[in-house]
């Protein structure tokens, strides 16, 4: 180990000497934790979104590059569900799927995000079709849907953790993009949604967890997977910022933004 | 199709209204352009490194991360060999595991380069570790296994086609190590071999491609896979580039260079 993963070793699967099992609220504790130091809230690309300093063509980049993993998130909860051979289980999952997908009374997430992607006039056929999108999206994406296919089942629902985060930084990102990038205003429908969706989502994956995590070492794989999907976030956004952030360079054939 | 992948586009197998089959000079040809345009070569890392503007932390970071591609060189050649139930070709493709596994004679690849690291101060289990590994290179690398293991045989072995490019990057780099960072000398066998290496690679993959994409979509689809290896190759660098130029931020938990 390093000195650059020291701090975080600590937390870490391999050097867990103590074999305790973490009680319910120290397992609750935990994921706050991991969400401090490493959710991508802290990324420098939402810190500029949020300061007003990305321009239309960088919010083009994150909407079009984004569109890849709202484009996904169904896919991976498909493989969660096929995964549990407990109807309540599946029960509880499956809004996730409806929520994202949408039903004959309501649009889903995917549909709202292309409108969002839309607001920033890009063109619905072009951000569908994925063909500039930034290849290390892709394979941070992909890795998410590995991690929920070849993991174990409990690994897979703790990586949906981070939307025990995600509330607070939809509720920080629609005020300041209300206020900064007005002619968003139209797009918003995606976040207004995820506000109530995404706590719901949270209590039933940490109750779950909470629940079926019964040795330390099963703890301990539930937080890494958690950390895990944390990282999947931040790498979109590094990469995104490293393509579309002065001076950057979108590799050959990505999306450029108009100069 | 957007703006910015216009151009490449022109070559992908969506837009080929051309059936017509290439022929054996134009069959090497593309490769080739494939290479100018999207190998890795261009790339402002190694740019900037062959001008001699990196310091040993940033060579330190470029050695770490590329460890886990080569580490992960022969798994991907077992998996090509394990897909072939042609002797003759899993004769001729099996000398790519030696090279980089090593055997009684000599070591392999994969030492060689770790005593490259070594050359740059890293400790040697600090690297074979991987612990301080950025997520983004770590799923490009996996990126490449998904590559050969779930798409065409074909399109396995034409990923390979990158070696075609490799002898003169190399040739090219040895000169710049020695010329500008002479502290890593000792270190510098890995390239010495690949000078050779790569180029038998190279002419039984193209050779193998020559003769088994009959059709023209099969020859696109072989065109294609070559570009995705390109893109895996330059996405490594980019998140290396990302992190450790300056001013870069390294993913909570990665390697961090010393100040």
């Amino acid at each position: 180990m390093g000195s650059g993963g020291g701090r975080l070793a600590l937390q870490s699967v391999e050097t867990v000497s103590d074999s305790l099992v973490l009680s319910a609220e120290e397992l609750k504790a935990r994921p706050l934790r991991v969400g401090r130091e490493r959710y991508h809230h802290q990324h420098p690309f939402h810190l500029m979104m949020h300061d007003g300093k990305l321009s239309r063509g960088q919010m083009q980049a994150w909407a079009l590059n984004r569109y890849y993993y709202q484009s996904r998130i169904p896919i991976k909860d498909a493989i969660i569900l096929s995964r549990s051979d407990d109807p309540d289980f599946r029960r509880g999952w499956r809004k996730r799927v409806v929520d994202h997908d949408g039903d004959s009374a309501q649009e889903g997430g995917i549909e709202r995000w292309i409108r969002l992607a839309e607001a920033t006039s890009l063109d619905r056929k072009r951000v569908m079709c994925c063909d500039e999108l930034l290849p290390a999206v892709r394979y941070a994406v992909d890795a998410y849907l590995d991690l929920v296919k070849s993991r174990t089942f409990l690994e897979a629902v703790a990586s949906s953790l981070t939307e025990l985060f995600s509330r607070d930084l939809i509720a920080l990102r629609m005020d300041c993009l209300r206020l900064h990038y007005p002619w968003l205003s139209s797009g918003l429908d995606y976040f207004t949604a995820r506000l109530h969706q995404a706590p719901e989502d949270a209590r039933f994956a940490l109750q779950w967890v909470t629940e079926h995590a019964h040795t330390r070492a099963e703890q301990e794989l539930a937080i890494a997977a958690l950390r895990a999907k944390c990282d999947i976030l931040w790498a979109q956004l590094d990469a995104i910022y490293f393509a579309y952030i002065q001076p950057g360079w979108p590799p050959p054939g990505a999306f450029r933004m108009e100069s």
